[in-house]
C-alpha cells in the first residue's frame, strides 16, 4: 500500500523502524559507491588479453604503419575498419582517437567556439548567444562541456522513445541553438533507445543554424546486459540520406569493452567534415597513441568477436543490475513513493522519485556511507525541476556491496519521503 | 676556397660538374626523408622492454590505484614523482597528458583563449589583439598552434645564448603580448642552450600582462647525443624566487625517450597553476592513459637509469649527426655559402645558407627525392625574411640513406649558390 493511504500512527511507527534501521546501516561506517558507471574489477580482469597482445617489434607493424612511430593522425587504417564494423558507417568516415571519446566531444565543442565547424559563418565565440539542446536527464558531462564555454542550455524533456521532437523541432528554427546532445541506445541515464521514428526525425530536422550539430555519442551502442545484441542503425547514412550529411558527429569508445582507462575513442563524421577537422586537429597532436589502438584492433578483432566478449559482460553486469531492480520492486515499489526504468543494456537505474525527494534521499544515502551520483546531476546547471532524478550506477561494487548499498538507498528514499509526509 | 673568390671560368665549370651530379642523383629515384625529428627503426626498438612490462592485472596496480580504471585525472603519483625527478620540480608541479606534450600545449594555449588562464582578466578570445614571442628559428608546430588562435606572432632573434633578451624586455612592457615559446634546452633548430643569464633575465621578466605564459618546451631535456648529461635549473623553482610564481608551463614528453606515438606527456606548473587548469581539463577528459604511463614508471623507473637509456639512444643517434656534419664540413665549409651549429643534443643541424638559397635548395632536394623540412617552417607564418634557414633532422634514416641525402643536400645547396651567382 503506498505511504500516501497510510495513517498517521502508520506513518509514525514505521518512519520509527526505518529511522531505527538506518541508524544500524550508518553504524556499519560503510563505504560504498555508485556514483559512477565504472566497471568492476571483474569485467577488468576479463580482458587482461589486451594487457599482452602486442609485445614485440613485429607486433607493431600493420598496414604498412610503424604503430611506434609518430604520424598517422586520423588513425590507423585496421582501427577504422574495426569501429566502421561496430558503427556501420565508412571507415573513411572515422577518426581514431585516444583512450576518451569525452575529449573528442569536448575538443570538438571547443574548436566550433574557436574556430567554427564546416558550414559556420563565424566561430561560436563571435556569437552574442549559443543556445543548447540537452535532452533530460542527461548526462552531467555532457551538460557540462556545453556549460562550460558559455553556451545557454536548453532542457527538452526525454519521452519513452526519446527526446521530445515536437518540442525539438520547434527550437531549431532558432538560429543561435547550434546543437544537441544525443545518447541513442540507452540513453544515460534512462536506459531508453531512441524509437526508429525519433531517429528519424532528429535526422531530417531542418535547423536554422547551418552548422547545427548533433553531437551523437554512441556510448552504449554494443553494451547489451540483457538479451541480445540490439542492432541500430548508422546515423551518418540517415542525415546523408535527409539532406544532412555534415550534420552529426557520431562518438563511441572502448572504455566499457576493453579498459575505462586505457581504451580507444571515435568520432565518426562525414568524409566533409574529417577533412575540416583534421585540418584543426592537426595543429593540436601530430597523432595519438596507435599502439594501444593497434592492441585493440588485434584483441578485440571484429564486431563479432566484439559482441562475444560483450555477453561476457553482460554476464556480470546482469546480477548488478537485477540486484538494484529486485530491491527497488520489493522496497520501494508498494510505497508510490518513486519509478524507475528496466534497462536492457547500459549503466545505469534512472529513479524519478515523488518531487522533492532526491537531494535530501541522497543526503541520507552519502551519510551513511553510500556515495552517488549528485542530485541534479542528470540536468542542465546541475539543477532538476522537480528534485526527483537520481541516477544509480550499479556496475563497480560487487552484488554483496551493491545488496548493503541498495539497503541504505532504499532505506534513506523512505525515510525522506516520510519525513516530507510530516510522519 | 670560397665561391664569391672563384672566377667566372671555374664557376661554369663547378657548375657543370655539380649540375652532371645532380642528375646522377635525380636518376636513381631516391626516396629519402629528413623532414622531421622523428626515431629511427633501430631506436624503436631498442625499447622494446616497455611493450611487455606490463602483463597481468596485479602489474595495474600503483598507489592503491588500479591503473585501468577511471580516475586520476591529474596522473597518478609515482608518475608523478618520475617527472618530478626528471625535471627537477616537485611531484605535485607535475599533470600527467597522453602521448603527446603538443597537445598539453594547445590545450593550455586553448583554454587561454576560450576562458583564460588563473591571472588573466578576460579570455583572450575576446580581446582584439594578442601578440605572442616566437624566437626564431623555431618550432614550426609551436608556431603553428598561436598562428591558429590568430594571434600576432612577433619574430624575436635567436643568439647564441637564447632569444634576443633586450628585445624581449622591451616587447613584454606591451600589455598585448601574452607570451613567449621556448626551447630553452638543445632548441629546435638551433641546438642551442639557453645561457644562465637568458635563463635568469627570462624568469625576472616584468610583463605588463598579468597573464603572460611562457611555453617552456623542455623538449630535449635530457636528449645528449654527444658528451654527458648537461644538468637544467629547475625553471618553476626560478620563476618563483624571481617573484613570477605562475608566468611558467612546462612541457616534456618521453616521446624521443621511448615510443614517439606512444609516450607519456607531462605540464609542470605551479600547484595555482595546476588547481586552475585541473578545473578546465575535468571538463574535457575523465582521465589520461595511466596504464601506458605506469608501463612508463615501470620501465624508466627513475632519472638516473632514464639517462642510461640516453646513452643508448646517443650511441645510435651520434654516427647521424656526424654524418651531417662531416658532409658538410667536407663538401659546404670550404665555399662560404653556408654556415651550421655544431649541437650535442636534441634532433637537429640548423643550416644557414647565403639569403636567398633555402627554398631553391629545398626544392631541388626534393626534386632528387629528399624531403626536407619545408622552406621557412623555422619562422612564424612560414616566412624566413632572409630565405636562409634549413632544419635538417637526421634521426630517421639509417646511416647509409643518410650520406645519400646529405649528397643530395650538399649537391643542392651547392647548384642553388652557382645558380644565384649567376654561373
Amino acid at each position: 500500500m503506498a505511504y500516501c493511504d497510510w495513517t498517521k500512527a502508520e506513518l509514525a511507527a514505521e518512519k520509527a523502524a526505518v529511522a531505527a534501521h538506518f541508524d544500524a546501516l550508518k553504524a556499519q561506517a560503510l563505504k560504498l559507491n555508485m556514483a559512477r558507471g565504472k566497471p568492476g574489477k571483474e569485467q577488468l580482469d576479463l580482458v587482461s588479453g589486451i594487457l599482452t597482445v602486442i609485445q614485440t617489434p613485429e607486433d607493431c607493424q600493420v598496414d604498412g604503419i610503424d604503430a611506434r612511430n609518430y604520424g598517422e593522425l586520423t588513425g590507423l587504417p585496421s582501427a577504422k575498419a574495426l569501429w566502421a564494423d561496430i558503427l556501420g558507417c565508412k571507415p573513411e568516415e572515422c577518426f581514431i582517437g585516444g583512450n576518451a571519446s569525452l575529449t573528442l566531444m569536448y575538443d570538438t565543442i571547443s574548436k566550433a567556439y574557436t574556430h567554427g565547424l564546416l558550414h559556420s559563418e563565424t566561430p561560436w565565440c563571435k556569437l552574442d548567444t549559443v543556445k543548447w539542446l540537452c535532452p533530460s536527464p542527461g548526462y552531467d558531462r555532457h551538460f557540462k562541456v556545453t556549460e562550460s564555454f558559455g553556451f545557454e542550455l536548453i532542457t527538452v524533456p526525454m519521452t519513452p522513445t526519446g527526446p521530445d521532437m515536437d518540442m525539438v523541432e520547434e527550437l531549431v528554427k532558432d538560429p543561435a541553438v547550434k546543437g544537441m546532445w544525443c545518447v541513442p541506445k540507452y540513453s544515460n541515464p534512462d536506459g531508453i533507445i531512441y524509437s526508429d521514428e525519433t531517429i528519424d526525425r532528429i535526422a531530417h530536422l531542418k535547423p536554422a543554424a547551418p552548422d547545427f550539430t548533433l553531437m551523437w555519442d554512441n556510448a552504449y551502442c554494443i553494451h547489451e546486459f540483457e538479451g541480445e545484441f540490439v542492432p541500430f542503425r548508422d546515423m551518418l547514412t540517415l542525415c546523408r540520406e535527409a539532406g544532412n550529411p555534415d550534420m552529426v558527429f557520431e562518438f563511441a569508445s572502448t572504455s566499457k569493452v576493453t579498459l575505462p582507462g586505457a581504451g580507444v575513442s571515435v568520432m565518426a563524421a562525414s568524409v566533409a567534415n574529417q577533412k575540416y577537422m583534421e585540418k584543426l586537429l592537426s595543429i593540436q597532436t601530430i597523432s595519438y597513441d596507435k599502439v594501444n589502438a593497434l592492441r585493440h584492433v588485434r584483441y578485440l578483432k571484429d564486431k563479432a568477436h566484439t559482441l562475444e566478449l560483450m555477453q561476457k559482460h553482460a554476464k556480470i553486469l546482469a546480477p548488478k543490475f537485477r540486484c538494484v531492480l529486485d530491491s527497488l520492486d520489493r522496497e520501494i515499489a508498494p510505497l508510490g513513493i518513486a519509478q524507475w526504468e528496466r534497462p536492457k543494456g547500459g549503466y545505469f537505474v534512472s529513479v524519478n522519485t515523488a518531487p522533492g525527494l532526491a537531494r535530501r534521499t541522497l543526503a541520507l544515502c552519502k551519510e551513511a556511507g553510500v556515495v552517488m551520483t549528485g542530485a541534479g546531476a542528470t540536468f542542465p546547471y546541475g539543477v532538476d525541476p522537480q528534485d526527483s532524478n537520481i541516477r544509480i550506477a550499479p556496475s563497480l561494487p560487487p552484488v554483496g556491496e551493491l545488496e548493503q548499498a541498495m539497503d541504505v538507498f532504499c532505506t534513506s528514499l523512505k525515510l525522506a519521503a516520510l519525513e516530507q509526509l510530516g510522519a
